[in-house]
């Protein structure tokens, strides 16, 4: 920690100590409290103890550095003044909240108390002050039951188990005969203060603490220790926030929205969470406190017309006209003043408002979107901002498939379009289930009747989640947003009964495995499976991506082995084919047999018919990609996987030799047997090729360039067939750009093996036919001896595209097939931070594939390189990739949208960024990165 | 080529223009033809062409470079006078012999012509001036056929089919009634002259060439040419041997040995190349060209008592008593000269000595080790020299087992014993065979009347070699003691049916895949398999190994599993175990039950319960090793294995419960019946497990410090059994010094994570038992992540070792257990030049190697390094490690004294060169490694 460090900043309308760029140190809702004071907004006054405080804290056994405890004090007597109330002053009681704050929004990831100050005494006093002891003694409740739950650690782990402060009140309500909180009277409160106080005591050994001050540092200590619970590791794993960073506390005054009907408490976005209109969107809940709204405990009312779902929904604008004005101008401030989208969170106590919240909303991939362009074009942020605004992996979202609007559905219940998007799955009623089910390869679709923050692995896991409660803004909406997961909320409709692992959506019952289909645009909750139809891309999509076109260096490719691929990849912006798996080809239904042929033969001539059936084959495919990249480059790999894979599974054969030889026994007359004896034999021959074929490690055996040098009349069919296609095209005036890539090459002279069949095989066709085509011929860089030696490689090539694929798995030695045994649990432990399939393990691979560029380009300073693999349209490998100089990316269509966006947005973060060093010898070894 | 290029080199008794420095340029033989002019040997005088000119004309289209015909013809004049002959006069004609002869010696690889020089007339000439038409016509006769062969190419590709013209011989023998060439007489060998040149115009389409000087310059080429031959290339790879280095032609004056009874030709050692005693040894036969002696046509006979074989063996001694004497001189003279034992060639013509040739002798191990020792200890060489004359890969073959002399055995026939050690093997009768079974795992003895160079590959591929024909210094013995291979030569006693495929020894037939053991030290042929007893030690070799200790760097290590391998390898030498594999154990019938359930259990509690049965049995091994290794480092890798290989095969246990649910069937009572239902599931969960442990990569899988993440409860037993064993030494008197190794590391964490795991169990055991333990804690770098980062992974560990059989299977992306299906194509072609799990591949593994030693040693300037894969007993590889500053190496036991003279080679080699630079950034490429 610094000399003479400064632990706590105050602030207050006109008068905060922080700003929002403090947000490392403040965390974000710190930070920006602070700044909306700054900018004149109504904010209850507090204190932000800063993240270097809750750093020192968990490093030094939960013990506070000196001087805090003065600091704090003085802060807090700043609030009393500017509030006019005193701590722990029974006649005139400041409350306190105490809230985490992150440097990232993880919301509901950690502790809060609310209502603390409390105590008997001071709660009689407040009930006379407000003129309303049951206000008072509902607040004590409240604040005894959370504080019991989060800071004296009563509330349940599991969260399928009773809370017991639930429990209690439960009892009374039995005991009472009443079924809402809300009819329980002032002494029932009392008592329930009792009960809960005695159930504290009975569990824990401790009493409840009746001194503020002693309740503030437990609350403080209670958020600090959060940032380590098991539910915040979790969700920082998932969204790659760093464990180091840290949670600030927010302690702040008190105001209050259950004071009566003159008091309210609200959220809201600044335009529409889900669309992205400009059209101010909020819920609120008139005499109630801000945890309501989001808990969805109570289904809260629009704040406007705009947001009305229903005839008798009572909006905010109505019922507090002035108020709503005055909302709707702070709404203009903050947008004009963070130049975003704000989520913001409201309470009016006694016809005052306070701000007490506000934050870049969340967002589906279509309002991230069309917030992004329409801010653009009004001139509020520039095209570059709005490049940088919109996530490049939510971009997927937008373009997947929605359901056929033509399909006969049946709608068994509706809910709110919580999270877009169109999904089925089969139905499961827990998270763990959720996981469970996934991780075998089913889809799913969590029901349940409201989520909270235990439940993120599961919704992670699921296609889609339905619940039955909670509003727009409650957790599974917000969290279903994210995540780019469709959700359907607030399902008044259906009731889940978990005992029985079902639901009722009027009179249909939906059972565990049930397959049901959600449609989070409309909120249709649909029985069975629907067939889904692609989606229309929208101007704005369009627009925003012109504008990435025009700030990035890399361009865009896409892998793509028949024509529909290569067509919608190049509707989504691809400039050419970066990887065109020509076994692919292999495996269509009316060829395999003529694979299976060559690969049956025992002698170069038996190949060489087969090889001869299946070259017109090749040149139709191939011309048929031609025609739908005409002009643009094609890189066509030449075959790469182990012959074994075209063979039938050892097992089946077995088994069909077994059943042919009992049927042997059966035969009624002896042309059948002959003809079951010629069967068997040739089953028997293909099982003994199978076995000859088998290899421990597949991976690592006899493919790729091995195959074109073990078999070179592979290799000459296959570039017959692309230079045959290529002169065909030219002829009816498409223009092929073949470049032909030599795959698993770890030296020199194998590249030179196989580009010297390739060159004398164009030349034939091409003097054949009269034609030049313009064509080169490169290698996949795959292996890390390839890597490091591709200075001499370079020599024979006319380029290198990047297998990271392969590559990962040889570097790191981790089967990509094998690696779900462990990875999971790497994962989890930290030991490895993100998957490196999914991202490039920079460290790592990307050391390799850095050190290669090097290499290759000290042979041939233009050297054209690229990567083809997975992480070809992963954004962070995106940014990787640009930073190393490499010249394109290719991926998978649909991902093709996202790469140009990362594409772009790296490019204008690294703007500044000179050459940089060679990363091989780095000292930072871990596998993945943070956000 | 270089200005005013020097291509031809003259020689002659004391006025040569070569000498032995200049083997590069004119092979070892043209050097050495040199030298011994240089020393005043008597040798016919000659000319060189230089290696140069092969290389201009390899590489120019078979065109000589302009001005080699002039410095032919000069050097032709001048051995025309010394020899006062002239090449092609018909009254005096000098005859030439035209011999390839390449930087190393490639026995018999490439062509040769004798008896150049002469036509019809000049035959007749020849006659009368020798006064022995028959000779002259013999003369003729064989120049003819090996003309007829060689340069105008009817040698017969394929060795199995008939040499034309020796067709022609055996269809005159015929006619003639007569067995032996040398029955034939003056006008048989004319007409045989009048077939042969008619088989080669109606074979070639072109005339035997009647003018001396066509014949000259058609011999030279076809020697230059025949470096390209199939044999030449496969020896070469087989040896290591460059392709570019190219052949020197070496044309000399013929002189005969076939001119009388006063003339003869031998071949002799100037020590038994066998034993290495110093011994003048050697074989001549009289009346004979030097060819007949090597071919092993005629048996030859002992050239001194010494080599006496049978009583009435005739002498050279007794023979010619003066030209022995001469040639004792000249043995003396060589050997003063070359300080090495020498093979030699000389030649009788009417009684004047002439020596054709003089080379270093190949040599067994035993008898490489017993010269070098003796030579440095009569001060003919130093230690130094003596360290550098022994191959270290020789060594292993003094070290192995030789057949129990207490073994019942059944002599069956006895030969000459040509080659030392003792092997069995089932009998083949060609090198296709041989290569082919032995490439299915078959032990083999190759069984040939006798062998030539084309059978190379066969014996290469074979465990002994057995002959009919041929003497000690015959192509079957000479090769087969280079190849340190066991080989009876020239056995009388059978004979060989090559039709049947079997061979007769007296009257017990042999067929092919009969089991045969051979004696090669004893020459004797026994039938079946013999048990073999370990071997004793020489004085001569412990010596060497101390000299050797004495100037190496490197520490040698073993790799050792058991305490019967640990002691073996510690009487070798080794100071440590590099490698002790625990998983071995694992493997014992007592404990794999255990281990079984272990991976049985579902859960932490059955998994703990199985391995409290696992820990004292491990405790007793580790005790066990470091009794053997008292005082010496061990080195323990905890857990490597995928755990499958545990568990019984998948088929296996299908065909089991299938068995088993027939037996339900046939089942006599209902107690069977449920003990076969109960058997029945237990089977049925065994394959379950089978089945969920799959991987398709499992080299790439589940496997080294991933087990011990995933369970920690592994590691934990394994760390308290090898602490619990060293507490227990201590208590003993035993020295443990245990270093922990834990495998397959790719990131820091991982090390980490079981580090922790390792010092807290250490801590825990060596409390309980208040002992200390000198301990450390390292990892294997056997992945090129590992490699990438070993700066960081060195913050970690005490130690690496490089575990180059998986770094190697990684880097290349080459399965070990797959790689026979392509790597023999590889190898053939020599995309690999050499296998890179025998020889480290330098500039793909070896860079990552260098590389991590370099970065880890940034972090620890003494971090301890060795290396513990294959590579470590192989010499070049060796060397490497040497070269890149590793603290040790470790291998199999018997490669333990190999590794040693390996490292000192290393140091001696290396001793002027400084610090190498980084290799990675190198630009070649190749796998593999020349000589």
């Amino acid at each position: 920690m610094k000399e003479n460090p400064k632990f706590v900043y105050f602030f207050a309308a006109n008068e905060a100590e922080g700003k929002s760029e403090m947000k490392d140190l403040l965390g974000g809702k710190g930070a920006n409290l602070a700044e909306m004071c700054n900018i004149g907004i109504p904010v209850p006054p507090g204190l932000t103890i800063s993240t270097e405080v809750c750093n020192y804290f968990l490093k030094n056994d939960n013990v506070f550095p000196e001087g805090l405890t003065e600091e704090v004090a003085a802060a807090l007597e700043r609030i009393e003044k500017l509030m006019d109330k005193k701590f722990g002053d029974p006649i005139n009681p400041l409350l306190l909240s105490v809230r985490s704050g992150s440097r990232y929004s993880m919301p509901g990831m950690m502790d809060t108390v609310l209502n603390l100050g409390l105590n008997d005494q001071i709660t009689e006093g407040l009930g006379k002050l407000s003129n309303n002891p049951r206000f008072a003694w509902d607040s004590y409740r409240r604040f005894v039951q959370m504080y019991g739950d989060v800071v004296m650690g009563l509330r349940p782990v599991d969260h399928d188990d009773i809370d017991p402060f639930e429990e209690i009140i439960e009892r009374l309500k039995v005991q009472r005969g009443v079924e809402m909180d809300t009819d329980l009277t002032t002494e029932d409160l009392k008592l329930l203060v009792k009960d809960f106080k005695r159930a504290i005591k009975t569990r824990t050994g401790l009493s409840f603490p009746e001194n503020p001050m002693d309740q503030l540092w437990g609350a403080i200590e209670a958020v600090f220790r959060s940032w380590n619970n098991e539910r915040a590791v979790k969700y920082r794993r998932l969204n790659f926030i760093s464990d180091q960073w840290g949670t600030a506390v927010n302690v702040q005054g008190m105001v209050y929205g259950n004071m009566g009907n003159d008091s309210a408490t609200g959220v809201a976005f600044t335009r529409d969470p889900s669309t992205g209109e400009n059209q101010f969107y909020g819920e609120y809940l008139v005499n109630a406190q801000g945890e309501d709204v989001v808990a969805g405990i109570r289904t809260p009312q629009p704040i406007n017309k705009a947001g009305r779902k229903n005839k008798d929904d009572v909006t905010f604008e109505s019922l507090m006209p002035d108020i709503y004005t005055q909302l709707l101008q702070i709404r203009e401030t903050l947008e004009e003043h963070y130049r975003d989208m704000q989520d913001i969170e409201f309470t009016i106590e006694r016809n005052k408002l306070w701000m007490l919240q506000t934050r870049t909303g969340k967002r589906t991939a279509a309002a991230a979107l069309r917030i992004a362009v329409e801010m653009a074009e009004s001139g509020a942020i520039s095209r570059e901002e709005a490049i940088m605004r919109v996530q490049p992996n939510q971009l997927e979202q937008i373009l997947h498939p929605n359901f056929d609007p033509k399909a006969e559905i049946t709608v068994i219940a509706k809910g709110l379009p919580a999270s877009p998007g169109a999904s089925s799955g089969r139905v499961v009623f827990n998270a763990k289930d959720a996981e469970e089910w996934a991780s075998k390869g089913e889809k799913v679709i969590l029901v349940r009747v409201e989520t909270s923050p235990e439940d993120i692995g599961g919704m992670n896991a699921a296609k889609g989640i339905l619940t039955a409660r909670g509003g727009m803004t409650s957790h599974a909406a917000v969290v279903a947003r994210g995540m780019g997961k469709c959700c359907v909320a607030g399902c008044n409709d259906i009731s889940v009964i978990y005992s029985a692992k079902q639901f009722r959506a009027h009179d249909v019952i939906v059972k565990e495995g049930d397959w049901i289909s959600l449609n989070g645009s409309t909120g249709e909750v649909i029985l069975g499976q629907v067939p889904t139809v692609e989606p229309e891309i929208t101007g704005n999509f369009s627009k925003l991506m012109s504008w990435a076109d025009m700030v990035k260096r890399l361009e865009i490719r896409t892998n793509a082995d028949t024509p529909k691929d290569a067509q919608q990849a190049r509707e989504f912006g691809a400039k050419g084919i970066g990887l065109c798996r020509t076994e692919h080809m292999f495996f269509e239904h009316n060829r395999i047999e003529a694979v299976r042929e060559m690969i049956m033969s025992e002698d170069y001539i038996g190949r060489q018919a087969a090889l001869t059936k299946i070259l017109p084959m090749q040149i139709e495919d191939f011309i048929a990609i031609f025609e739908a990249m005409d002009g643009l480059p094609v890189t066509i790999r030449t075959l790469d996987p182990p012959l074994h894979e075209f063979l039938p599974n050892r097992e089946e054969l077995l088994k069909d030799i077994l059943d042919m030889k009992i049927g042997l026994k059966e035969a009624p007359n002896l042309q059948r047997i002959d003809e079951l004896l010629k069967q068997i034999k040739t089953k028997e021959a293909l099982l003994e090729k199978v076995e000859a074929l088998f290899e421990a490690n597949p991976m690592l055996g006899t493919r790729g360039c091995r195959l074109g040098i073990i078999y070179p009349e592979l290799t000459v069919m296959q570039a017959k067939a692309i230079f045959e296609a290529a002169c065909a095209c030219k002829r009816k005036g498409i223009t092929a750009r073949p470049e032909i890539m030599i795959p698993l090459v770890s030296t020199s002279p194998e590249l030179e093996h196989q580009k010297a069949i390739v060159q004398r095989v164009a030349k034939e066709v091409m003097d054949k036919h009269v034609v030049e085509i313009e064509y080169s011929i490169g290698t996949m860089i795959e292996l890390p001896r390839a890597a490091l030696n591709a200075r001499a490689i370079a020599e024979s090539a006319d380029f290198f595209s990047f297998g990271t694929n392969d590559l990962t798995q040889t570097t790191l030695g981790l089967s990509r097939d094998d690696s779900d045994k462990f990875l999971p649990m790497y994962l989890e432990q930290q030991i490895f931070v993100s998957n490196p399939f999914e991202k490039l393990d920079q460290n790592g691979v990307g050391k390799l594939v850095d050190f290669a560029v090097r290499e290759g380009r000290k042979t041939k300073k233009d050297l054209k390189i690229g990567i083809c693999g997975e992480h070809g349209g992963e954004p962070s490998s995106v940014e990787f990739f640009h930073m190393i100089g490499l010249d394109y990316v290719s991926c998978s269509p649909f991902r093709v949208p996202v790469a140009r966006l990362a594409a772009a947005q790296a490019a204008l973060k690294n703007k500044k960024s000179s050459d940089t060093s060679l990363i091989m010898e780095g000292t930072k070894d871990i596998v993945g990165t943070h956000a």
